[in-house]
């Protein structure tokens, strides 16, 4: 993509000419190289409704894992990220942007699943302009209007790709509810409400989320819950879904700290002993 | 009373000899002193459900006013206080307690209902201390669980009494919400289920808080709303009762600040667009 919102991305997506076909993803592999990412157009999440294509003879067994030709798939450059970034942005109805900081995400190497995110992520500062300007650029050329959850890849040579567009507020920005002057659910009603928008920087020094991932089936007990509620500056979320399942983003703890490290040990304290 | 919770508190209130009559109250004025307060016993809030009884010619209008023998009553001697201060308690099931920083509120000299909080009261460290001891060990005295809103007149001569005890989140701490590291609500919750308490400390270096009193019969305007929370750093808050009367808590605004005085400018801002 030869720079559509005024920032200078990598291309890292093709089309399959003539639809998902063997052919047709071999064809995107001589353009983007192996191994591709294949994944479905719809309903593809937190390492769902995705499978690595290492070779030509990977494609058939590949559609039919992910369910072609009853879904629609598409086909990415395979990318050997050093770290992933999130930025969440807001549009007004008038064009305005709230730009909330952008964010450290540590997935779980098994899961593929976002297991902790750290506020506001340490980079050097023109790397992190660099992925501001990315992640607003998204938004804006998508002329979306709400909360979008930008994640990012941040590559070996310092560039910044996108990796996905959530056009919703994001698990990436749940910090934003006790760490900044608005949270993402404030800014996301602003916007579409067709209010000003509220500041989206920090008010505390440093924030960190921890996933609830389920492991068992049930919610956490009294005594789990009081000892991850007893951490100072943790803030304990419960989503009170239905269904537990393994892995499953069951809640979400959230610390503020001085520093990153601090924020993120409070949070880890809380979440470790609390078992959804 | 002599000291029934390790402070020095001054006697205030008075039984009725046989009941609310005129002759009780009149034995009452000879301990307490003409004006007297008279009040009902339930139902009582925001200068609603009392009455100052100036003279003995005035008692048998104000029982009739107050709606006696249907409503129970008591007698108060009349404090001439220098400021209204307030502290939110909140005590656990375990005896432990989060204590609020002592406020000052001030109400609308004409509807006698709470217009303005400042967070924390300015006052000298000492009759901050006093202040927040009589609040603590009044909602011990009384081996309460929950949030206690405690009210008190602060005397011209630094003299500390009880005006209410509100054994509930009160309006007075509606600031802790973004203002506090665990909202009165929070550890309210937290004191009924029996869980750890939160830090009931500022997180901000100032607060105050202005409460959206209802001029109208209706929900403020969309330009209104807009205008409002434009202000940065300011929090609205709307109830929506469904009855709007002039003069009802319809609403608040709380500010943050640096200072108290920038936070009230602020929350006085954003309030005053915003007509309810």
């Amino acid at each position: 993509m030869a720079e559509p919102f005024g920032v200078d991305v990598p291309v890292v997506a093709a089309p399959m000419a003539g639809g998902p076909t063997t052919p047709g993803l071999i064809a995107a592999a001589q353009e983007l190289g192996w191994p591709l990412m294949l994944k479905a157009r719809r309903d593809g999440y937190d390492g769902r409704g995705n499978i690595i294509v290492r070779e030509a003879s990977e494609v058939e067994a590949a559609f039919a894992t992910l369910g072609w030709p009853r879904r629609a798939l598409f086909a990415e450059a395979f990318v050997e990220f050093e770290r992933e970034l999130a930025s969440l942005v807001v549009r007004g109805l008038d064009g305005d942007v709230a730009h909330y900081p952008v964010v450290e995400t540590r997935q779980d190497p098994t899961l593929h699943i976002c297991r902790e995110v750290l506020a506001p992520a340490e980079l050097p500062d023109e790397i992190g302009a660099y992925a501001a300007a990315v992640a607003r650029g998204a938004v804006e050329a998508v002329g979306g209007v709400g909360a979008f959850g930008v994640e990012l890849f941040l590559l070996p040579d310092r560039q910044v790709c996108i990796n996905e567009l959530a056009p919703r507020p994001h698990n990436s920005a749940h910090y934003t509810i006790e760490a900044c002057w608005s949270s993402q659910f404030d800014n996301h009603v602003r916007a579409v409400l067709g209010l000003p928008l509220g500041d989206a920087g920090l008010r505390a020094p440093a924030a960190a989320m921890v996933n609830l991932l389920g492991t068992h089936s049930g919610p956490p007990s009294d005594e789990d819950l009081a000892a991850g509620v007893a951490e100072p500056r943790a803030y304990v979320h419960l989503y009170g879904k239905a269904e537990n399942r393994p892995g499953r983003k069951m809640g979400h703890v959230t610390g503020l700290g001085s520093t990153v490290a601090e924020a993120l040990a409070i949070a880890r304290s809380a979440a470790s002993r609390i078992r959804v």
